[in-house]
């Protein structure tokens, strides 16, 4: 094989030294803002305004359900997946042989059975469950998709491979039909086993960049986050691959568009502000998500957004903040409840003189979106979004964060982002 | 600042030891094949095949023309970019002393003035240009966009900082209006100062990603695309902050879909068979381009296509080989004309035997692009091109590349592409 081993085709540069960038001069207030904010959410007694899951099940709280009757996912390892899916055989096999056909009892997903759990501050799901019947005609179909889709979930974790939901669908397109088919019983395969979809090892796609002061290893390979250039690293859809997280990092920077993280990254604004700075470009996928829930879990540092003024720039935020009802059975992995709102706010409008040609008249449909989310309990709970909210319905101007670049293209990395951290200007 | 310097949470862990991966054991039947197909790309009388390019102006091509009056432009440091404009500016000055008001000679870039050159096959730009007349009340408004958007170039160029086409139309929104007001009239500056687009620093967005054998310095931070785990590195939407390429790789494999990048990626296939794996996500972005562009160039190596075998998958392939009219006038660092189509070819679905559930029926939209590519120049002068089209339009079927997990997930990465590069099987 040596004669067919490809040769380099020029040396490779000795790595550069280390930058070494010292902190911006107002570093130190910004940082006892921070570390302020980070010590008052670590007492029992913080309070973290009214919870948006809270609202999502319809305004109050429903009574603390039993922890017996919670049915609630947990990240398990490959090996325990397998042999979940191992029972579920044996026990189609059991009902067969008893000559009682076979039948799966499925958590049932559907609204009424979702809950607010007060002291997990989160939406959880009951115990309801909703009979799967293979000698049922209604149910014949969808119960043979469910033994399918487990023993395909049998093969790729004994593989120890990944896959994408479109792979999934592809390997039994006659019987699938749909992808939506496939894409819905993996959420009940996930609820039966008790693990989160992830564990599954199927996947959407990804679509989210990370830059800043976090080091990891991905798949054995050593990340770290300081040195990815100006273009940062890509998130992996597969965040089970990812170990050894390290940071000297004080809070996170969730940034909603992708112009503004190219702007922060090419500022390397996290060498005088030590932060890590996050991407989904818009509407978040699961392994952004992901990812900001475990870098928030494993280093307890707070998270600040920065998104649009505008209903979809809210409507983005309450995806991380609240995630999406569907996926309530892994609220735990995929939420990160307590985002503070740092920009651009409605009130900064006027607070940092945006000039008028950048504030953008809301559109009719914006403004039926911000009416609609008025409505909503979620916005409702929390008197500082309403009034915020309010704020852009009586101007019915919106802006985006690039409007910021009226004052210079790096005025939101040299004087906005600072100003609003030394303040410690959020929500 | 010392009490201020942010502690580390953790000690990092030691980097691990590079893998030692062996080469597939076929590697070195592909390897010949890749090698012969280099060397006879080197050779002067290597033919491409029907250019894509003639086609795009209308089958024929022009006589050639003189290179006098080709308008091409040039990369250009960004001093000697700043230079300009501040030759432009000297020269408005120059004509308002004089009293003649001041008018902009603008490149045309209409249709009429783009040329097919045969021995560059290439379309270039002829040296048409159209006048830009301030006083002329139907040319006032366009001509005041033009300056000040040279004056905001020229102001980013000192900072050597890039924005984004949003920022810079966020810099003037009264003037501007419009966004697409500001994007078109950077071509013309671009064109006027004879430099690329990039030259300028002004960017779109960023959504490539690139994973396998390839080494570089991104803004001088030593980033090593073996070592970017699963999900690998973003392409950076500043290429010129790249430098220092070094590859052992022995073609580019370019993916059009994110799932199937994923799978090669997880599945390192670059370690087995050396090569660079490259996605844009679909429809391609200036930034991929551009870095595929400067990979071929710089490393000489054959780039290989991976496709959907569908209509929307070969306008997505011409993009990367003839890019946009639009951009003509920058074709040479866009365009990358020499992408042998590897898979999947509407013959492949034969020929591998896809199972009939993984065939999907052509829509009528598919159909109605389908008649309409097989009536473009472009594919009529393309014999191989015509035939799989034509195979498409037989069968109606359409398939995407994930239709291959319906023989194993794996398939693609342990079967399907080994043997295709085995058998030197593109077009």
């Amino acid at each position: 094989m040596s004669g067919t081993a490809p040769s380099p085709k020029r040396q490779k540069t000795a790595p550069p030294k280390k930058k070494q960038v010292p902190l911006a001069k107002d570093a130190d207030i910004v940082l006892k803002k921070v570390r302020e904010l980070k010590a008052a959410m670590a007492k029992p007694s913080y309070k973290k305004g009214p919870s948006v899951a809270a609202a999502l099940v319809g305004g109050a709280p429903d009574a603390p359900l039993p922890k017996d009757q919670v049915m609630e996912v947990k990240n398990m390892s490959n090996p325990d997946v397998q042999e979940k899916m191992e029972k579920f055989a044996l026990d189609i096999a059991k009902q067969v042989i008893e000559g009682r056909g076979f039948t799966f009892a499925v958590p049932s997903r559907a609204a009424s059975n979702q809950h607010y759990d007060k002291s997990l501050d989160r939406i959880v799901l009951g115990n309801n469950q909703s009979s799967r019947n293979f000698v049922n005609v209604s149910q014949a179909r969808k119960t043979a998709i469910t033994t399918r889709v487990m023993q395909l979930i049998h093969t790729i974790l004994g593989k120890g491979i990944h896959i994408t939901k479109r792979d999934l669908f592809y390997t039994d397109v006659k019987l699938f039909v749909d992808q939506s088919e496939s894409d819905g019983v993996l959420d009940d395969v996930a609820t039966m086993a008790g693990c989160t979809r992830s564990n599954l090892n199927v996947v959407a796609s990804d679509k989210g960049l990370v830059v800043g002061r976090v080091q990891f290893l991905e798949d054995g390979d050593s990340i770290d986050c300081t040195r990815m250039g100006v273009g940062g690293k890509a998130i992996p859809p597969y965040i089970d691959k990812i170990t050894d997280i390290t940071s000297d990092a004080e809070f996170i920077l969730l940034v909603e568009k992708d112009a503004v993280y190219m702007r922060l990254a090419e500022d390397r604004f996290y060498h005088r502000y030590p932060c890590i700075i996050i991407t989904a470009k818009g509407q978040p996928d699961v392994a952004t998500r992901m990812f900001l829930t475990r870098l928030k879990a494993e280093l307890g540092i707070p998270v600040m957004g920065l998104f649009d003024s505008d209903p979809y720039g809210l409507k983005i935020m309450s995806v991380y903040m609240q995630g999406s009802k569907n996926m309530s059975y892994d609220s735990a992995n995929l939420t990160t409840s307590d985002i503070k709102w740092l920009g651009i706010r409605p009130s900064d409008l006027d607070r940092y003189d945006l000039p008028e040609q950048c504030r953008l008249d809301m559109t009719k449909e914006d403004i039926k979106t911000g009416e609609l989310m008025l409505q909503e309990p979620f916005v409702k709970n929390n008197p500082l979004w309403v009034e915020e909210l309010t704020t852009m319905m009586e101007t019915k101007q919106k802006a985006e964060i690039q409007a910021l670049s009226s004052f210079g293209f790096q005025y939101i990395s040299t004087d906005y982002l600072p100003r609003k951290l030394r303040e410690g200007d959020w929500v």
